[in-house]
């Protein structure tokens, strides 16, 4: 009782801080019909120099943490990626109204990760004061590319299995799996290479890891203390008021699809960061991991990619429908992993202790 | 006479600050034909920058305010929006040469408020050391909305006019007062929800509408500190560069509008803002409004609007040429309205004392 | 022998440095085809900072300076422009493979300053606490018109003397030398007022000239202190990282020209560079010219012009190829001028003593 009073109380504190006010603010402008829009250019420009920060943090503090405490953590946050798409595959995919390629596109989007909402995890955490790994973003790629690589293996596999019973019904189909992706591997490794390599090749993974090379092998420690930290909080509520003005402009596309989505897209964010939540919990009690680590862990896994991931996907996977999966995961699921952030902060307070 | 050796030493002396000096700077770059050019988009981004920071440095004050002591200023800021229009249908609107949808139009952008030289005004005093009251920037809106309402209004009983005058004539034409902005509302009040709507929505009000609910509603202050504050007048010379090269492109537009724009747009910041100041002088002998606040109304009275007017404007009188009000308030309002602003500190020093 | 260790060790340390580390890292993206890009307006807006930044810094300088400090390095400056063309028009610019206008444009380039460049070496300075005189970047627009005025009248001086040739001839051709720049003045004069006003109107010397008289004729102090000087190093490294991916996009075009404009964009930055060096170094024994100015003066003549210089050069030498002249300047001189600072500050630590 007194854990979910607790609870409240936080939440309720959290919205008033900036970076949870500058989201509500954005979604209330949009909801009224505001003209007020921050240019593409500035955007893209904003979220790169947020990346290049959390990556090259996460570099300086690379280059001084051993390996083993950042092992654990990478093959459980790569494990969550795996989790979270085949949950997705065996709920949402198999729902009806939705197809199946939709579901899986939409699956691996929930399991990959929102750089944005992890930095608002972050500045959230660095405004209560609270400690966390400098490693936690050399995370995301683990993440992030076991659940992109996952959903899109699934969908190349059940085409492939779909164009075999054809071919074997007709005759005359061509096996067209992994094609279009270098043509050298055989089926599945071309796949996964060719998904390897767009999304390293992706804006959002690029910077993060320039910022994390920049870290671990450079000394760009006097540019990162004058430059990218301080602005590092002015420059994500921008990104959080362009977040939520995109996020109700997205919730328009959803009436267009199944109700499920809906579902989905408020409830799973709270189920995978349950998921995150609990996996951070036994780390910490078997390697110390810390209590801002496990909140970190949950926020990356309750988070959803609306950057990096939609262009990845809409090229593995076509025939999906970007209105469904970039729809449930701008509109619904990253709203819902933000808000949620004071919920594992105060879930963490309660069982571990801040 | 000492007073006017001090006001011209004051002036002097501003037009070497920064504020000043950038908007003059632009103006000879322009001049000189310089290819030099703010992109677009950095425009954009600078001044909702501007206005966040204005709107949420006003709704924190207005937090701790006392009703009172903002309904005072407020009502004298929507009398001035409406008197300052009013004077222009009596003189520029009647002038030969002068179409009157055209000299509406331009009264009411000079009714209308510029947040960019009010920022400048800040900026100015806050330079001095001379204090104001943070509730300024909520008086805005007051000011602009009753001016742009006044002109509309005018704008559409004098088109209404002379259609019911071909009507009772030709006996064919139907009343098209207020249509496009609602349908619902009985003429003048269906009217004026659609003006407010739009001018609430622009992109300008909307910043600052928002920064002031941040500011009232959240608790902004560690990123308004850490970012919106420290950036401010820096910020602000980006931009009075970019309006100083704006206002010289406009002059070449005037040359195709009648010579008594030029007239109008040169003396009547001053006079606007000398209605501005005795207002504000008023109010201080009465309430103990700061002689800062005192200036900033003066600079508000004299400012004419340049981002949100227009567009509004256009949308509502598209019988008016945009070169003439446009022309008129960016080619010669605005600037004069800046330069004059070290004339109310200096005006504000003799009378009041700083 | 201890030199030569002293210069290596400077130079690994300096690539872990941010100025060199992001220039690096650029490279390293591009090369591994990454989709990170920074968008053109916001590169407009760093390098209009950072110009700002430079302009502003020694016009406050210069304001103080005596004159005869700044002449004889702006005379240097210039002289070393000239003689950097000079040597271009009688190396690259007969190479077999070499057309002559081609050569001329590439030797004017190579002779022109890059602001950049610039920028990368007082920031590398400034971080080792080495001082150097304030008006250093009031020689840039010296060196630069310099070089730009003397690559183009040569360039026009042979069109016209072909031309002569051809109408001796043939007797119908007519000389066409300084037209479409004024036409007012006598040939050569015509075409010097032509490049001399748009190298002024550039967007990278407006910006540099505007800084340099606002800081000289106005106080900008407050807001440099503030705003410009705090976001230099920063925005420097934001260009860098630009700059070393535009590198790597260039040095694909160098394919399709001769490999002598390879040897000369790997040669000419350290060549030249030795050339600046000596000159400061005479300047530093004659009127005591500070150490850090003689690297800083070695970096400009090192550097080639990347922003300012291209389009007034396919403005003024048409016939030239521009991937033959931006390919081997971009591509090729600017990365080998920055990399090469640690080697000019090495000397000057060993020769002078910092």
């Amino acid at each position: 009782m007194d854990i979910a009073v607790d609870i409240l109380t936080t939440i309720v504190a959290q919205v008033q801080k900036p970076t949870l006010a500058f989201l509500l603010g954005g979604m209330i402008l949009a909801a009224a019909g505001s003209k007020l829009d921050v240019p593409e250019p500035v955007y893209k420009f904003v979220v790169m120099l947020l990346l290049l920060k959390v990556g090259i943090g996460a570099g300086i503090s690379v280059r001084d943490a051993d390996l083993m405490s950042l092992l654990v953590p990478a093959l459980a946050a790569a494990a969550l990626g795996i989790a979270i798409v085949a949950l997705g595959t065996v709920t949402l995919a198999r729902m009806r109204g939705v197809a199946r390629m939709d579901g899986l596109a939409t699956a691996g989007l929930f399991g990959a990760v929102s750089a944005s909402t992890l930095a608002a995890g972050m500045a959230m955490l660095d405004a209560e004061g609270i400690a966390y790994e400098g490693f936690i973003a050399a995370l995301y790629p683990f993440m992030d590319l076991a659940a992109l690589i996952t959903a899109i293996v699934l969908a190349r596999l059940g085409a492939a299995r779909r164009i075999a019973a054809t071919a074997s019904a007709g005759g005359t189909a061509t096996l067209t799996l992994g094609s279009g992706t270098g043509g050298t591997g055989t089926g599945g490794s071309g796949v996964i290479g060719g998904i390897l390599t767009d999304t390293l090749r992706s804006p959002a993974i690029s910077a993060l890891l320039l910022g994390l090379g920049l870290g671990f092998f450079a000394r760009p420690d006097s540019v990162y203390d004058s430059f990218y930290e301080p602005l590092f909080r002015g420059l994500l509520s921008i990104l959080m008021l362009i977040m939520g003005m995109e996020a109700w402009a997205r919730l328009s596309e959803m009436r267009k699809v199944a109700h499920v989505y809906l579902v989905y897209g408020l409830t799973a964010p709270l189920i995978h960061g349950a998921l995150g939540f609990a996996a951070g919990l036994a780390i910490h009690h078997v390697t110390g991991f810390s209590a801002g680590g496990v909140v970190l862990l949950a926020v990356m896994a309750a988070s959803s990619s609306d950057i990096s991931g939609p262009p990845t996907l809409r090229a593995a996977i076509p025939e999906a429908n970007p209105s469904a999966y970039v729809g449930t995961s701008t509109g619904l699921g990253t709203p819902v992993a933000i808000l949620s952030i004071p919920l594992w902060m105060a879930l963490a307070e309660a069982l571990i202790g801040l």
